[in-house]
């Protein structure tokens, strides 16, 4: 932890390679995260073996990006509906 | 459009490569989660110039993971609170 501005700093392994997170993050939500995205790598790696690193890990950003925006788009959708029934 | 399955492909461009999604997502919906990706790579390459494209598609991965996980988080928070405060 940097002790000026609050600092975490979290290495992880994600496919076999190491980085270093910095971050205003807890170290504990940083690791959540790298091993929601180490085990995706893994899952679409499977489903796809000839996919190099570079096409992996895009594929696994849109993946997710997928799961952010369905998520975003189902919650913008129960507030609209539940601001139609208040009417 | 797959006559058999109701399956889209979509080709879509991130970060100067072509891909190809196959799914049954409706193609806006693919476009949408791909300029998603696609703008977040370039916002972290503007602020790390020596990332190597698949360092920097990892990261843009962990960074999206990061915002869904958050965002699962604050629902599941929120549904909590809601059923402690129909007690």
């Amino acid at each position: 932890m940097d002790e000026e501005k609050n600092i975490n700093r979290t290495t992880v392994s994600i496919y076999g390679q190491q980085y270093t997170i910095k971050g205003e993050s807890p170290s504990e939500h940083v690791k959540v995260v790298s091993e929601y995205v180490d085990s995706k790598m893994r899952e679409i790696k499977k489903k796809n073996p000839y996919l190099d690193t570079t096409k992996l890990a895009v594929l696994t950003a849109l993946n997710t990006a997928d799961e952010y925006i369905t998520l975003r788009e189902k919650l913008k959708e129960d507030e609209s509906n539940k601001r139609d029934g208040e009417r």
